[in-house]
């Protein structure tokens, strides 16, 4: 019998519960030995919850009893969920989180630390939710050499641009509706600017690469910005506007981005609607493969902590490799970055456009925009792009394509 | 340095070779030592080939060798292939392959002899090419309760279907264009008439129930009947058709069966076209993931192929579990199963078709399509919507719904 804490009885947390209450043969058939959960810390009670008599609020009950096998940390937040976490790996506890934002922040450091104690840190449900995409890259995907990750990371995000453009309301009505339905955050920044998608993307990129990736250092971009005259248009094009982290190596370097893209239909990506994440994975000998599923939600984002949790209890008294290093990751300035964009210009600017992107510039009209245009242009890259765009007169905004 | 043998240097065979020269860094990351190629088993000489040294054309000097650590088995066919397989597992040594009609036909007698003899037999390649859908089945969805698999499992068919759908060309011509471009047979019937579906469909639900599902007992129907006049319809009610392996678990039973299926654009299936594979799995805690990727192609296969040889190279000496065994399943007779059906019937036909399916059946019409109406059914059995088809005069086919 191995037993487990869980750290924080909130919405994850109690997901956990769930899932090893309900699925409990099959977690003992999976593990090879009953789980059983003998703590729950919170700050709270709960007076009549069926596991009531688990809950503790101190987190040294926990980490000075010798019978705790695993903590789940589901608190979410850096503090206290990292000293808190610190402890359990150093005393040799191993520990899987649902936490991207610690993950991101703190990762190859708490990596390092369960490997000096022999124990494990995972991290599955911090990244796609219950998209079990960590442990593919670790284990059938780690013979390959990956050359790019490119994924929708943020459900809030990829429901709000499929409402966009299914039903052609403007971003800040979609944004108000989504909060209404308890979709979106009362205070959306995270998702709507990016920042989420921007740790999942460091988390990642520091797998494909084996070394620290800092979310700091990825250039970030939300979907603040995408009007419906960007979907009239993608839509014309055949094509979808979907907000990406996108890591690329080729021989000019090591790229990572968060951004909208343009992504023609022949990319799964495409048509991944509503709250559904998908994470594209192209290696050299593999090609592409995708992983598409919910990428949060209560049981789903469990599900994926109890799938690392019966990992630790197997592994219980070894280290199990995560492929994250300290060292910090070499990335190249995306300045160099090369790809086609896609640019909007008011309708009297085409000689101007053709002048400085060249006459090969496809030229794109939508029959629901008016008084202006659009293009695509040829392969360029973000640092030349940039200064010509900026001597566009008459531009009125501008998207990658994928 | 683990000592590998690979049975037959065909596509996958050279494939597998190629991956293991290409990526022998990662692969060596992956598996904790170096893997070699020792031999490689072929009737054919390969003069002048990188590894004509390593070719051998007596398996004796292979099982003989006590050197050898693991094989993989990429001849294909049932024999001689089961028999070497067999040989080599009594011999205590570990197997994995890419070959599909062999695990559906004895693979849970495969896996108890590995048991028996303390090494293990795997075989991700035989299902979905290099999806890594085994793998997560065994590890990250292991403690779910998996109501249902369906999956688009044959690359060639799906093309056929794909460039139907999209050209408006009817099923004789796509497939005599197929075959000249190399993705289609000669000999056609093990793609169009669902066979090789069917065998994965059978591992697939050996896996999800546990016991063993032969694939003589799925119900299996391809491609062949489609016709330009369902890719009208299916348009109209903005569906697509895909051959489908299907496997349902639910209170009336387990069901699993073979055929085209209409697939509404909720469900990601509907827009996996050309050669690509993919396979929706329900989780009762998860809900729906879905593994896209190629399935099939030299390359892509042998990734997964190595994928297992190194799983293989890391658990020498143990045997890994893969929830496959020789007890027989308990398949539900398909009769009782319930979903919606499309029908397509002549156009004097509505009187009929209402009293015996209701009045509450959906018309359809499509501009493309004259002389004739079609129509959806609400939930009924198959045993019942049967007996009512073959009452339906002037019927002109039908299709069953996801």
């Amino acid at each position: 019998m191995a037993k487990a804490a869980v750290l924080g009885y909130g919405t994850v947390g109690s997901g956990v519960v769930e899932v090893l209450d309900t699925n409990s043969a099959e977690v003992e058939a999976s593990a090879g030995e009953k789980v059983e959960v003998k703590y729950i810390l919170d700050l709270r009670d709960f007076p009549g919850d069926k596991h009531e008599s688990q809950i503790v609020h101190d987190i040294e009950v926990i980490l000075n009893d010798p019978e705790i096998d695993v903590i789940c940390e589901t608190m979410g937040g850096l503090e206290p969920a990292f000293t808190f976490e610190k402890r359990a790996l150093e005393k040799g506890i191993s520990v899987c989180t649902s936490n991207k934002e610690l993950v991101a922040a703190h990762g190859p450091e708490l990596v390092r630390i369960a490997k000096e104690h022999n124990c494990s840190y995972l991290f599955e449900a911090s990244v796609g939710g219950g998209i079990p995409i960590l442990r593919t890259l670790n284990t059938s995907l780690k013979h390959e050499k990956i050359d790019s990750i490119t994924g929708i990371l943020n459900g809030t995000t990829n429901y709000i641009l499929t409402k966009m453009d299914r039903e052609k309301i403007g971003f800040a009505t979609v944004l108000k509706e989504a909060q209404n339905k308890g979709y979106a955050e009362r205070k959306p920044e995270a998702d709507i600017e990016g920042y989420d998608a921007c740790r999942k993307t460091a988390i990642l990129a520091s797998l494909m690469s084996g070394q620290y990736v800092k979310y700091e250092d990825i250039e970030t971009e939300g979907i603040t910005k995408i009007t419906q005259e960007d979907f009239a248009y993608a839509r014309s094009l055949g094509m979808s506007i979907k907000l990406l982290g996108m890591i690329k190596k080729n021989n000019s370097g090591f790229f990572t981005m968060v951004s909208p893209f343009l992504i023609p239909s022949e990319n799964p990506l495409a048509f991944v609607n509503d709250v559904f994440n998908a994470i594209v994975v192209h290696g050299n000998m593999l090609g592409s493969t995708m992983y598409y599923g919910k990428g949060a939600g209560k049981q789903a984002t469990a599900s994926a902590v109890v799938a690392d949790l019966i990992d630790l209890v197997i592994h219980k008294g070894s280290h199990m490799d995560v492929n994250l290093t300290d060292s910090p990751a070499d990335l190249s300035d995306n300045g160099s970055y090369v790809h086609r964009f896609f640019v909007r210009v008011d309708e009297n600017s085409e000689d101007q456009a053709k002048e400085l992107f060249g006459s090969s510039i496809e030229v794109i009209e939508s029959k629901d925009v008016f008084g202006e245009f659009a293009f695509v242009t040829d392969l360029i890259s973000e640092k030349d792009f940039k200064a010509k765009y900026a001597q566009l007169v008459k531009a009125k905004g501008f998207l990658r394509e994928l």
